[in-house]
């Protein structure tokens, strides 16, 4: 039975659910960031999907990449690139990050895992993320 | 014309070419590491590829990711985890590094990116690194 691990839980929140996967959006303003969660139990790496589901998982990181493009435009910080990856040393269950990412963000050019402290959002800002990425996915 | 940045040749080596996409050995002995560099010009995100050669290109995220695992047996060290990134935000031509990962390494849990300085490979371990990649790769 699939079930997302609290880490998820304790560090995102739900924007919606795809064919194959939930998206997250991280809890750290720092950083446009959105967490793919393909589900499919007990899968850690790319090699733990089927041929279709990577392919759907594929769409989907496309997708986010929209979305996170659309989340930093509507928080005035329009992105200069995106960082995709899928690493999992300290949660395993498969996930894809998704982030976008500028000159002037608080980690750049270093990667964001591990970088500093996560800040909050403001209520507001929240707010403005989520339905950014709700209406760039259509969710 | 397709170009293969110069910050690539300086740190990295040709294993081979797979349908879209150069295999290179990153040279760092600290972790078997391999960047897939797709050969379309101009190209800086997973966006800028055609659907068609995004599916090649996830194909050989899949080949690399068995390669990366041949290196790290190879060598002695077999992966427990694998890290698949594609981020460019300080070089920003198209690639996606494949690096097979363990608790003992040197950065774990952390990304490897920006952490300590390469190690150069000793010249056998070189050549069994480079063997190893090909022979799963079937090059």
């Amino acid at each position: 039975m699939f079930e997302i691990d609290p880490a998820f839980l304790a560090t995102s929140e739900a924007v919606g659910d795809l064919a194959l996967s939930q998206v997250r959006l991280h809890a750290d303003a720092r950083f446009p960031w959105l967490v793919l969660l393909p589900r499919v139990s007990g899968a850690r790496e790319l090699e733990d999907l089927a041929d279709g589901e990577r392919a759907v998982l594929l769409a989907a990181i496309l997708r986010a990449g929209a979305a996170a493009r659309a989340v930093a435009g509507a928080l005035g910080r329009p992105a200069a690139k995106l960082n995709v990856a899928q690493l999992g040393n300290i949660t395993p269950q498969l996930h894809v990050h998704v982030i976008a990412r500028r000159p002037d963000d608080a980690a750049w050019p270093a990667p964001v895992w591990g970088f500093g402290v996560a800040e909050p959002y403001a209520p507001t800002a929240r707010e403005t993320a989520l339905a950014a990425a709700r209406a760039s996915l259509g969710l």
